[in-house]
C-alpha cells in the first residue's frame, strides 16, 4: 500500500511545498510539534484565539486538532477552526489525548468526530477504544493496551465516521475501515520522550497537506516516525538525546535511509 | 535519615508502578517536567480545565500544583483539584514559583497551602522566605538567598502547615519541622536551565506517589536530582546540553551512580 | 556603529547585572527563550495574568511582549503591563509574530505599537511590512520576504513609531529610521528550528535591559543571535542539536569568538 518510493515522494512534496499547517495542540508538546514540522520542511503555525482561527484555516493545507490540555475555550476554537476546515475542504486531523480518561476529554473527541468529519483519528490504543466505547484501561494519557488490542476498535471507527484511524504503538496500524496497513518501526525508547504521539499527528497533517488520500498520508507519517525514532534511538543513550536525534534525523531524512527500514504489511 | 538503598528502592517502585502524577504547572516547563517525570519512570498528565480536574486526579497517585504561570481561572482548577486530592489522600506537592514577587503568587500560595494540606512545598529560598513573611529579596523565580537563610522559615512552614518544606539551592534543605534533611549534590550550572527547580517538584511528585513517608519522598527528590545535575553538568559544555544529559541520566540511573554520589546529613 | 566591544561590554554588564526581562511571550517558544534569557546572563520571568503583571513590571528592567499566540485576556494584558513599563519608562519590545497572517494579530501589533511606544519593533520581513501596510505574502509565522524587501517599512515604522524596527533575516536589518545597521551574521538552518525570532526579541530586552541606547541594544541582541546560531550550525547536524549547541555557546560566549565572527555595516 504505501512503499520508500510513496513516502519519499511526500517528503519531497513537502520540502518543496512547505504547506502551512494549522496546529491547535496542547502546551506540552507546542514546542517539539512545531519542530518536528520544521524539521520535516513544513511551515507550523499555532493559534487558538477564536477571533483569528478561522482566518488562519483560511491560508493553512491541513489542521490539527489535539486536545491534550483542553479548556472550554479552547474547545470553542477547535471547533469553529475545524468548521472552517470542513467548509474549505481542507483535512483535520484529530488527536483525542487523553480520551477515556475523562468525560471532558472523551465528549470533545464524540463533538469534534461527529461534527466535523476528520480525515484521520490518530490516537494510542486506550484513546480509540474508549472513543470506540470498548472498556479499557486508561491511564491519564499513556496507553495500557496493545494496538493489536485497538484493531476491531479502529475498524469500526473508521467505518463509522467515514476516516482514516492511526494508532500508534509497538505495531502501528492504520485503517480506512477496509484496508489495513501496519508499520513496524519504531524504539521502545520512544514513548519515554513526551509528545512524540502529538508529533505523529502534526506529521499526519503535513503529509495529508499534500497527500490527498488520507491513508497514505496518515501511514506515510507513522512510518516516518518509526523511522527517524529507531534511528535516533539507535545514536542515543537516553531520552534526552533521542528527541534531539530525531528532529536531525527528520531534517536529514533521505531515500535510501527509508528503503533499508521500512517495514510495512 | 535517607541512603542510597532507600532512594534506590524508590526509583525501582517508581520504575515498577509507573505512578500517574498529575500536573497543573506553569507553561515554561510543561514539557520539560513532562520528560523528566517519563524518563525516571513515571506516567505525567498535565490537565487544567475545571471541567476534568477532579476526575483527572481521581486516577493518580499525587498532584503537583506550580503557580509559575498563573491566571485566574487556573487558581480555580488548581483549589478544585487539591480538594479532591485532600479528600482522596493522595499527596499534593506545591511550588510556589515566585510567590514573593507579586500579591497574586504569594496569596495563592497561601490559599493552596492555607486551604488544601499539601504534603510538600517546595521551592527556592526567596518563596520559601517569603511565604514566611521574612522580608526577602526577590527577583522573579530566581532566588536571591542561599538555602541556610531560609532555614528558620523552612521549619517555621513545616510546622505552621504540619507538612514538609523543601528548599532548592547551593545546598539543599528538606524539614517536616524537626528533622532536617540536607542534600549536598548538585552543580552551579544548573540555575542556568529553566524549570529544574519545577522538574524538582515534579519528580517530588513522583516520589511521593509512591513513598508514603513525605519527608523521605522530598529528599529522595531532592538527591535524584542533585546527583543527576552534577554528573549531567560535568560533562555539559553548556545549560543545552545540561538539559539532555540530565534526561539521559535519569533514565540510566543506577545503584551505583547514587552509592558513589550520594552527600546528605 | 557597533563594534566587538560594544557588543561584548553590554554581554558582560547582563551578566554582571542579570536584569530581570519580563516576557509576555507565546506558549511555543517561552522555554527556549527562557533558557536563551539565561544563558546570556539574564534573568527571565514569564508572567501573563492581569493581576499581576503592573507589579511583575515593577521589578523588571524591560518587557518584552509577543503576539505568537494571542487571546483576547491575554491582550488585555500586554495592553496593561505595557502601559506600566512606559510610566516607569523601561524598555518595550514588541515581536508582532504573524502581524499580517491575521487581523487579529495585525490590529493588536498596531494597538500596542500606537498606544505604548515600544523602544523596539523586532520582527521578519512579512510582519514588518504588514505593519506598514504594504501588501506582503504571509504564511503563517514564517516570512516570505528578504529583509531587503522591508528596508522601505522599517524605515518607515521606525519613524512612524519613533522606535527601532529589527529585522531578522539572511541579513538583519535594524534602523531607528536614520541609521541602519546590518548584520551578515547566521546561518541557513536557524529557521528550521521554532521560535529563533522569539528568542532575537528576548534578547533584545536583555540587552535593552543594560544599554540605554535601544538602536545599539537592538543590533547587539541580532548579533549576538547571528554569531551563536552560525557557531551552533557549523558543528550541528540538524535542527535539534543546533538547537543545544546554540544554548551552549550563548553561554560560554568570549570576546575573541565575537571579534572574529561579527560581521556588520
Amino acid at each position: 500500500m504505501i512503499t520508500a518510493e510513496t513516502l519519499w515522494n511526500d517528503i519531497l512534496k513537502i520540502r518543496e511545498d512547505a504547506p502551512l499547517v494549522h496546529n491547535i495542540t496542547n502546551y506540552v508538546v507546542m514546542n517539539t510539534t512545531a519542530n518536528a514540522l520544521l524539521a520535516i520542511g513544513a511551515s507550523p503555525v499555532m493559534a487558538h484565539a477564536i477571533e483569528e482561527v478561522e482566518e488562519m484555516v483560511g491560508i493553512a493545507r491541513s489542521l490539527v486538532i489535539n486536545i491534550g490540555t483542553l479548556s472550554s475555550t479552547w474547545i470553542l476554537s477547535m471547533e469553529k477552526a475545524a468548521q472552517a476546515a470542513k467548509k474549505r475542504g481542507i483535512p483535520i486531523i484529530l488527536d483525542p489525548v487523553g480520551a477515556g480518561a475523562t468525560k471532558l476529554r472523551t465528549d470533545t473527541a464524540h463533538k469534534i468526530m461527529m461534527d466535523t468529519s476528520p480525515a484521520v483519528i490518530r490516537g494510542n490504543a486506550s484513546e480509540i477504544m474508549a472513543l470506540y466505547h470498548i472498556r479499557s484501561i486508561t491511564k491519564g494519557v499513556d496507553s495500557s493496551h496493545k494496538t493489536e488490542e485497538a484493531l476491531e476498535a479502529s475498524i469500526g471507527l473508521a467505518k463509522k465516521y467515514n476516516c482514516v484511524v492511526s494508532v500508534s504503538g509497538e505495531v502501528d496500524i492504520i485503517t480506512d475501515g477496509e484496508k489495513i496497513i501496519k508499520i513496524f518501526n519504531g524504539h521502545p525508547m520512544m514513548p519515554k520522550v513526551t509528545g512524540l504521539g502529538c508529533t505523529a499527528s502534526a506529521l499526519t497533517g503535513a503529509f495529508a497537506a499534500v497527500n490527498p488520500h488520507p491513508l497514505m498520508a496518515a501511514a506515510h507519517a507513522m512510518a516516518l516516525m518509526g523511522i527517524a525514532g529507531e534511528r535516533a534511538a539507535e545514536i542515543s543513550e537516553g531520552p534526552g538525546s533521542l528527541q534531539l536525534h530525531f528532529l536531525d534525523i527528520l531534517y536529514q531524512m533521505n531515500e535510501s535511509n527509508i528503503k533499508e527500514r521500512l517495514k510495512t504489511s
